[in-house]
């Protein structure tokens, strides 16, 4: 594979300032980076590859050469951008949500559908956090005995809101034990000590927007358009591991037995699942790492036999569940 | 009303303390008290109604002239003491599990089924307390549409595996924030920053005791023996006040309009469910607090019309989980 002219947008947000550890980490061949920003980082530089680059300002005449663009902005900006990014003739490998879940833009999670990166006319979609590490660990299970349907209720960390929500969660947590009670700025409500529902806005249905993304992006990935799903999205203390309690009902019979094997098999899955010691998933040990953790595999005593399964999953936010995702993607591409 | 001899088994505890501190908000009429505890606490006080009064060991002699017995001692200490405490003509409103699944204890939350104190043979069961939480919250809609299955999630304080729990976490948050990595002790794993599967022993099924007790108990409280029921019970860095994500499948249509009418003029029961403001229960606005706060109430689009809701559920797990919850029944009495 040849090196690549790779723009990285949003280079100094939580997800940018990941994809380039990722980058190199994984040596991923690049042979000229821009690192692109909102005009108010320009002056600021970040490292790459023992070299110290600029930020500068993304704008439509930033992308001229550019192969691969790996964009952590927000949607809003993506959008604006997109169209400069396809007449520069660049791949655009997205984390937000504007493209999703347009019909002609693949939503990818390499271990479950990757083969749908072919498909794509110059943007690839990152899916939103939950749905990877749900669909990680779901795939594999849906491709054995069909999951019918999906309760999930998550447990988010602050990195998902960005850098100033994880750094509020520090300065919060530090403030109420020293005997202060300081306003939320960064995050809707105190998030030390506390939990809330996640702050997306609420539709007419009820739902918050994260949970509408992770129902809805959940069935494109499995590629499932009838799959029926709820989801409860909540926010928790916790830095940047995501973790879900995932409820599923399956059409076949698979049994928890058979199920532990075919997670343990399955690509970008670790089985923590030891009873004895009462050992499982948790987001400190998942922090950093690569695979998404299953456990708490049981079978589910309020569903026919065989037909209903309990699983708790988690997974780095920042890496599994953003910026290392949408690498996976681009070394596919 | 006049007033008893009352004695408070487990003084020192948290749930003692706060047994002691509820008994005089609510002026209960308390003739005498009696503090009883282990003796590694014997040699200290406890606060009641501005006086100071000696904690005393528990023992099969302490019980003489006591009518009614607050105990939130282990299962084991309290079964051991049942025996005297029967012999004593004492009433015992238990907080532990020992005697919550015997046929002829009832297990009451009073707003629930009260009704049930009347058939008592001299001890009366305090139930689990997400269990409690979770039947004020559900038993008004079972009554209007019969719930047929509940998928329960939940995010528990540290508050419910006791003072040291709650010490702990507030002393490793701190070390952690001075980037020390101190080993847990009081919980079995980091719980700063931190999510983990509830520590309670895991049974044959992959259930944790936590979980099992939380099915068996909703059935027996809601007087539904073939409630079908599913929980994971989760830990949580917070101090001291549970919460709940519930998914319900009903057997009557009822819809989430009609849902939030029931609730709101429920006993026990404040509705917070403000989408505009995206603010719904949290445990820290629910600390210290009496009621069960409900929110997120909203149709489950996985399931036909009207059949399933969703709820958001936070209460103070030492007042209405544990101390309070003791006291109604006693004032029921």
């Amino acid at each position: 594979m040849g090196a690549h002219s790779v723009a990285v947008l949003g280079a100094t947000g939580v997800v940018g300032q990941e994809i380039l550890s990722i980058l190199e980490e994984r040596r991923f061949p690049v042979r000229t980076l821009k690192a692109l920003a909102s005009p108010r980082s320009v002056g600021k530089t970040v490292r790459f590859n023992g070299e110290t680059v600029p930020v500068e300002a993304a704008g439509p005449t930033s992308f001229k050469g550019v192969e691969l663009v790996l964009a952590s902005a927000g949607a809003s900006v993506t959008r604006e951008l997109a169209p400069a990014i396809a007449a520069s003739g660049a791949v655009l490998v997205d984390n937000s949500s504007a493209f999703r879940m347009r019909s002609d833009v693949p939503l990818v999670v390499p271990e479950v559908n990757g083969d749908a990166i072919a498909g794509h006319r110059g943007i690839i979609a990152n899916p939103n956090c939950v749905a990877i590490l749900l669909c990680v660990a779901v795939a594999p299970l849906h491709r054995a005995a069909c999951v019918e349907r999906i309760v999930v209720s998550t447990y988010q960390a602050a990195s998902g809101a960005g850098l100033a929500a994880m750094r509020e969660l520090e300065h919060q947590t530090r403030a109420v034990l020293a005997g202060e009670a300081p306003a939320p700025a960064a995050l809707p409500h105190p998030i030390a000590f506390n939990v809330f529902s996640h702050n997306a806005a609420i539709g007419p249905d009820g739902y918050n927007g994260e949970e509408t993304k992770v129902m809805n992006e959940t069935r494109k990935i499995l590629g499932a358009p009838e799959l029926r799903i709820t989801a409860t999205c909540v926010r928790v203390p916790v830095l940047r591991a995501h973790t879900e309690s995932i409820n599923l009902a399956l059409r076949d019979p698979l049994g928890e037995a058979r199920a532990r094997e075919i997670l343990s098999a399955s690509p970008g899955i670790e089985v923590v699942d030891d009873r004895e010691r009462n050992t499982f998933p948790m987001p400190l040990a998942a922090t950093g790492k690569d695979l998404v953790y299953v456990g708490r595999i049981r079978d589910d005593p309020s569903q026919p036999e065989g037909r209903g399964l309990q699983l708790f999953v988690c997974g780095d936010q920042l890496r599994k569940g953003a910026a290392l995702n949408a690498i996976q993607i681009a070394e596919r591409l």
